[in-house]
């Protein structure tokens, strides 16, 4: 969990302790900003012979574009200001003090924007994090994850019309995603798998949902049902096709994935995992799902997550 | 909107503009916390003649018990720690601090409390803030506001078995509230009204509604809907009522607003105010509506606040 880089907008790297938001700060007293959690993978080397410029470790942040631009469409439906090449900066600056600093081969970086203060309107608050892969999740991509449903408490249609509930936007307001996972975690499972109010399988809350059947690869639309459009996702889906997959984006029940020849967890951090149950129930993987799964992992870049 | 005074739990008083977050506190990063808003008023003199201990300005933080009581609620369902003990004295020094310092007659004061830095689980981070009135809020307990109604998304039962949803819960994850008032200033009004994804009345995103119609004061029932317990509500009902006013937490549609003899709008730092139009078509306000106004203002400190 420990911190190893913290990199402040318009300051640069601070000390992992240093406070950086004020007590009027609007991130901290409204969850009002938003956010992006990414992996960094540390690279063998920077191509050079060694010695040579350019040997040194080389950090590689997996999806930038794809996180810079989901972060851009947030901040804009936040209508808070997000300046692309300062944060393009800002992470270059992180994860390669994170390169120099650390050993280990991955580790989760979390871009954080926030409305900033009050008396100073259209000065976002902006920082960058640097922290460890845990073990939870180390153990996690190995034995896979049991979920257990819960009502999200919207229709599946609820945010079609009401830009106001943020629907399919990376917000830093949180607090009912950690209560599922508390909620989870109290039942004995490893995540939350959400349900709209009226019986759709929506996503977790901070994942999303694959599941393979019949040789398709098949996840829930995005849309009025406000769920966010998953990064990792969606590099699976376009190099899936290229690879020969039929992909489908669509609804879904629970008994759908209860049919399905794998079930997968898919985010940024953690990687594709297989879910092994619902609601105690357990999923099967049939030989396609395991063939599937595998290939989750390598067109994402997980098939050997770095330690 | 400026702060005046920040005091940080286990610290106490600090510089206004000194931070009091790091970038991993999960109140910043995940509106993992709670908060109160109260109001703070200066009274005249501390009882004693001039120039004796106890004759310097002293404040007055409305409602203070019902505040720490719902926070310690809110706390409790987030398994979050909440030492009355320290946040009492806490408040007593930012607002003692505020008297010294100010020649405001009242001030917004806010409690905020976030489940900290993963590193430190268990060790929260609280700190209370003191800021002026702003002259929005003066011309608005003066003229009243103009509401629009907003799908909440949700039904007027959703929260009935999903703890997790937080209903009742006051969390720092308003983002949605925050963008709800976003869209009324879009719409030209001051303020929005929730509306359950079924058409019943909710609540504002930082207030309570109340009408009086035949001699009774109404107000939307809390519960399976999730809305917050408004303290400003509870004192009045309770003084209401010995007052002899009838006083019913019932469900409400729009149309039992229009047939109301007045609307109001009631939270802790603005005060009652009435509510003159909804969706662009006005309220009227009754000879009987003026009064029950009156009685709404006078019965929670709000006949004439110190400006």
């Amino acid at each position: 969990m420990s911190l190893q880089v913290v990199a402040v907008l318009g300051r640069g790297l601070v000390g992992v302790d240093t406070p950086v938001a004020a007590a009027d700060d609007l991130g901290l007293t409204r969850g009002d900003g938003c956010f992006e959690g990414c992996r960094v993978r540390r690279t063998r080397s920077g191509g050079g012979p060694a010695g040579s410029v350019g040997a040194g470790p080389v950090a590689e942040l997996d999806k930038l574009d794809l996180h810079l631009a989901r972060m851009a469409r947030s901040a804009a439906a936040l209508d808070i200001g997000f300046d692309e090449v300062a944060w393009r900066a800002l992470v270059g600056d992180a994860t390669a003090a994170w390169a120099a600093g650390s050993t280990d081969g991955e580790a989760a970086v979390k871009l954080v924007l926030t409305r900033g203060r009050p008396d100073y309107p259209g000065v976002p608050t902006g920082f960058v994090t640097v922290s460890p892969i845990g073990d939870v999740i180390h153990r996690q991509r190995r034995d896979g994850i049991r979920v257990c449903t819960l009502d999200r408490g919207t229709s599946a249609d609820a945010f079609a019309a009401a830009p106001w509930l943020m629907g399919g936007v990376k917000t830093l307001s949180y607090v009912v995603n950690m209560a599922a996972q508390r909620e989870a975690a109290r039942r004995g499972d490893d995540d939350a798998l959400y349900l709209s109010a009226d019986g759709w399988v929506l996503e977790s809350p901070t994942s999303a949902i694959v599941w393979a059947v019949d040789g398709a690869l098949r996840t829930v639309a995005a849309g009025a049902n406000g769920i966010l459009g998953s990064t990792t996702l969606a590099l699976l889906f376009t190099r899936a096709a290229a690879a020969g997959w039929e992909t489908v984006a669509t609804a879904a029940r629970v008994e759908d994935l209860f049919a399905a020849d794998v079930v997968v967890s898919v985010s940024s951090v953690r990687g594709p995992v297989r879910v092994t149950a619902i609601d105690g129930r357990p999923l099967s993987a049939t030989p396609p799902g395991q063939r599937a799964l595998i290939d989750c992992r390598e067109l994402t870049d997980f098939a050997d997550p770095v330690s």
